[in-house]
């Protein structure tokens, strides 16, 4: 069960509104890996948790400061949207070098081409649930698969991510209030790829997870021959270069091989066998007509 | 540039068809975690790298040998599926206890309610490029950021999900044909996770990239002072517990500390200013009709 | 900002496992009328929301709300796929009429081609953030038009269809704590539809909108003629018979009429203007290769 | 059975090309709220229709009229796109501010960039079955669940989100063409939204049907307790004022209270109990690795 | 501007309900190659035609034809619903086989389990706008590119595509009722694969359009000497053995030729330049932090 | 099992950067008709087929050729975008007309606006598996029917829409290593229309399949009366013009007929059953409230 606290975690107010760092901003509140995406990947991670209940309430204390990520975010580019393209076009009308270039005529489109066209006619300038090319957020961007070791790998990713698209907007804005909110979001993706990083430690010293996952699984029943070899699969041998190739494993279970050219294990060429005739699809030979009775 | 060879990399031959397992198979196929979403993540980060050859190099390898999975259970899906459904109702029209049970009359649904239905009306009994409950593959499941550091993490996540799930296949089935294809790729992500985790400690040592990432973003432009605090956002202090809540952080760079009760930072309850009336939203008082001239 | 109290909202135990029912369940988790798209709904409206406090305060309310019932349903269905298909499977076998009928090989098939395949492969018998045929939940279920009137009627629906779709489910199981758990949802879409209403009403009252919406468009640049005329497309007059073919229209500002056959407004057949050769299309007659320089 | 009058219902003829404009009309033919979307859904409506005929015989005349208003958009869009970018190239070319500013060498590029791009490169300068940013329609966007309280709400919904769609619309061209065809949709949705009103009127007088939807779920099955209480979930008081918090309910049959700080009703804490372990989930406590054998 | 006839095209009447028939039978009504995919395609490609008027009617023609398809699948889909699970429940609960099989107990998630969940839950025993497995339509089925060759191809495929899968669902059920109604679509499917190779021809007749397409694209500015040649790019020759490989070209402009192992054109490996480091992407070589000022 | 080759296939190197025409770059690169979707169908093809050896050689040798395309195209985006961004906008900013017509202030604005976001924000400058208006590319553009006349059909479709697009970007860009790259793919889109002409012709002669498609369903099952009518479905009588009217049909089996006012089959209106009450549709009239015991 949840409440909400009136204040915003933090400032969320540009010094002025910019309708094109709206259509950019979308990416971290509505994108892959956009903070609707972590909210709901922690929420459901800790949902479905069947391990110990600290790892429960970690998980979901984060789910729910995340969630105030997303307030943040989508108060931040309905204030980049105040000013509206219907008034930007008086104002821009005004100024005799754009009218000149743009011939008198169509300036509101030169502003509006630019724009998330939805900002204006879907939403009335307010923030969408979508990413800066306007896809909509899919669920397919939530992961959680009940072992925390494959989960927890994943929220280090989308926080290195995440802090990775949120550093590019940084220098693509010069205005101090938007700098201000980035400067916030950059610092907590600091703070929880370090968070899932000492989670993964924890884990392995508890004993519940370890590499590779899963751990549970019998290492036995695995191709031994294939469990540490590096694969070439093309010209050229830089690929040896790296410590993925020889010495030890970082799961200290095996030593790395190179194979230079790797052979097939099988004779097999994939051809397929013939199937009932009343499937229709193209047969090695002439079949005569026919349909089930 | 890019060959085939006529042999598989590996076996892909069931001892029996089994159109239901055929179904769940379409998950390592298909699905967000498969064989696709790896082959493609892999060769688009390839082609994007702008680092070292040798990590370029090492990607290719990968990427292309992820091509060959795909081929391995595109084949083995389309061989569970060899006895068509016609036939299998032929057979079990002969079993009188079915067809007592069934009611003799629509025996063929009970085989195929199971099935996925485009197996047989779309593929004409072959695979489809989609998951185990029948959605397309999307190329969202494709990350290439041009960060390695950010990418590589998502492929030790790939490797672990795709393990995982292959694992519960594992249990799902007797057939030894479908195992022992399985324990092939089960022991490839053995390796492909410690590939990854090395190449990690790779860049690392290479000076390239660290924690956090994008490690070339100046760290005095974040907001310091929440960098590395946990943030207790539910009641309950279990999440005190973990390493995440105290201690030095995994970066080096800093101290975990717990905030019990975080405050916000700001009084700003997020209200907006209102717009052009022209924009048809709801205003906070009424005013008149008004249209653009 | 959000805090999150440990108790659920409502109890959410069912009394025996059902892999089958937690299939189905997913609808109203992650469908398009679900509980996440009316929290995803209202918390965008109320981010969004430019009107009065009152307004912005109640859906704030209503959206927070909604986020523990995702977490009721997604703790349901976590439990009701409590026993996995593989104890399942051995149980079953034991059974001997099953196993006669099923050939005593591929026993656990019966079972998991009943289930979402994705609980037990993808999400390790968690709940998943999709519906009851797996479609993942997409933010294309979430509006938020900046139009205070357009959106509660759109939140009316939501919550009509929604205690529909939860009514239909109530009759599909007999477990007493899943019934229970339905009966509160079913309650409280009772209030929510009242809520959506009465806000309606107040809406108007307050002067803020009214039909047509919007109603701040001046009505005198709509083409009035046609503006309350039903236009009977098809064969047959049944659609005389009803209120809306006739008397006063709703909002107060019209009178029906009934045109049975209605007549075009234009001799103009959309033909179209051939366009630059060089865009490949079909022209009307031969034109010459031509590329531009 | 369909047949098609070669008049289209109105006119649909810009006074000139403006590939920009065609980009946003794009939202209300393809996008969520526009007329593909009104056009299934109502034809769904009425194909799924079990009700009375007057019923079925008004959802088809509506469906039947929305197939002319997607060709209506079509054929602007289409028209809208006459000129094509080789040719504005050529003429922007000749404009000499133009060509100074944009150094003379990539003009068509600022064109372009501002079209919906597969106007010119998918359809040749046709209009597309997408919405305004280039998402393909989905039906998704289809609504029919049998149950026409339900329906007819979310009718009413969707003639007021495209009608404000529309409006927005309307202000941001002066096209007299345009306009002159926005002004006859927007006519047609003020009566649809009136129609939809009356039919809803309809279905009570009838005593088919009524809040809360659908009727026929006996109301003594909902936990009453909770079926006409405002749960405050925010700090805050304003949503009391409304009367969605005190007074009777809509439907007649209850009274509202508001209820400040909502307990829960369970000490229930929705945590899970461990499963089979070989679903590899991570446990409470470590096992030893297993398979199925 | 269309109008509707009361009457249906032919019979859609099945002898008895059938929900697992329904449920397969979504394919030929949303599926990719379904009815409303040919009635979107051509309608679209009507609207979009700047061709000859003879074949922008004929496109009108056979698109409203479809309509009429899409209604007669959707009734029958509606009929094979009609009786509900709840009956089918009670009927099979009579039946002592079944209800010791089943164990007494569950007896209605046998049936329902092999439904389409969203036929009973979503739209209450009628049809969906989705496909077998239960995706929703998308239009990304839609074709309309401008030039009628490119889209006439494409409609032999989909009306090959069609009548394929329709007469695979022809073999999957008896009822007298549906495979009379799935031998008409299947009569109109010839019909419209001969229109479509009779419009081909006349096209070429015409003069309007040949292979390849474009044609109005200048030849000489291809690379010719790779434009009628067959590149073997894996093991074995039985490529060669085929008319693409050697003889004229049905274009009637080449001859094809066969090479062995194709050579690269160019010594470029695809390596990349590095970029402005505040991307943040990984360099070939360490940089110093920095950001935009 | 494939291996990948140093050299690219062809020229992939632009003369400067241009990062508008690489937005547009990506429809034949992630767009339905690009190449990652004839990559993806002929693969699948190929691993699906059941017919002659000859053609499962043939298809894999096209289908491992189009993984040398995605890598072309890639290559050369990624190329296209080697200026960030914040170079131009310092080299615009140096511009003093430009500086003075875009105010001086937000001159990046007006270069990001035209990009694709994501190229910067996502991929950090590099390819992205997506469309020229950013939806992800899915295997629903993927078609392996195992009928390899139906997906020849699709695969000559294929290759003219992939032809035509691409000769379409040809007259939107003058940058010669840009051409040079096109004018090959021209070349082999040459070579794969004509290739799956001829492959039609060497089906048809080996006697596997012939029009209409499935040729082995027995075409005395069909509907005879209406399996060569032209149904005019349209005022106007232009659609009696065409070689589809009247005369042989191409296959070779009827005569087509034109039939100018098509009559209904049938008298059946398609009304429907009521259902199950608790289904709570609207029925026909009143009932009293019900729920499953
Ligand atoms: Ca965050
Ligand atoms: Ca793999
Ligand atoms: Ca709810
Ligand atoms: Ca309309
Ligand atoms: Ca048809
Ligand atoms: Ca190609």
């Amino acid at each position: 069960m949840f409440f909400r606290q009136r204040q915003m975690a933090y400032h969320a107010k540009p010094e002025k509104p910019d309708p094109l760092f709206a259509k950019m901003l979308q990416e971290p509140l509505g994108g892959q890996w956009g903070e609707i995406s972590v909210m709901m990947t922690y929420l459901f991670q800790g949902w479905n948790c069947r391990g110990p209940q600290k790892y429960k309430d970690m998980i979901m204390d984060i789910g729910t400061e995340e969630i105030g990520h997303v307030e943040m975010l989508a108060t931040m580019i309905a204030r980049l949207l105040e000013t509206s393209p219907i008034e930007q076009q008086e104002d821009m009308a005004k100024n005799s070098v754009v009218g000149a270039v743009m011939g008198g005529a169509r300036v509101e489109d030169a502003i509006v081409a630019g724009m998330n066209a939805q900002h204006y006619i879907v939403a009335g300038l307010g923030a969408r649930p979508s990413d800066s090319v306007g896809n909509p957020w899919t669920s397919a961007y939530t992961i959680a698969s009940g072992n925390l070791l494959a989960d927890f790998r994943f929220n280090v990713t989308a926080e290195s991510q995440g802090r990775l698209q949120v550093a590019r907007l940084y220098n693509m804005t010069n205005d101090p209030g938007v700098r201000d909110m980035l400067s916030y979001l950059i610092a907590r993706d600091t703070m929880h790829q370090n968070q899932w990083l000492a989670a993964i430690r924890e884990l392995e010293e508890d004993g519940l997870e370890m590499t590779p996952v899963p751990s549970n699984f019998p290492q036995e029943l695995e191709k031994g021959e294939v469990a540490y070899q590096f694969l070439n699969h093309s010209e050229g041998t830089e690929s040896q270069q790296g410590r993925w190739a020889q010495g030890p494993s970082p799961d200290g279970k095996g030593t790395f091989t190179y194979v230079d050219r790797p052979p097939a294990f099988t004779e097999d060429e994939g051809n397929l066998n013939p199937v009932d005739p009343r499937t229709y699809g193209t047969p090695p030979a002439p079949v005569p007509p026919a349909a089930a009775e």
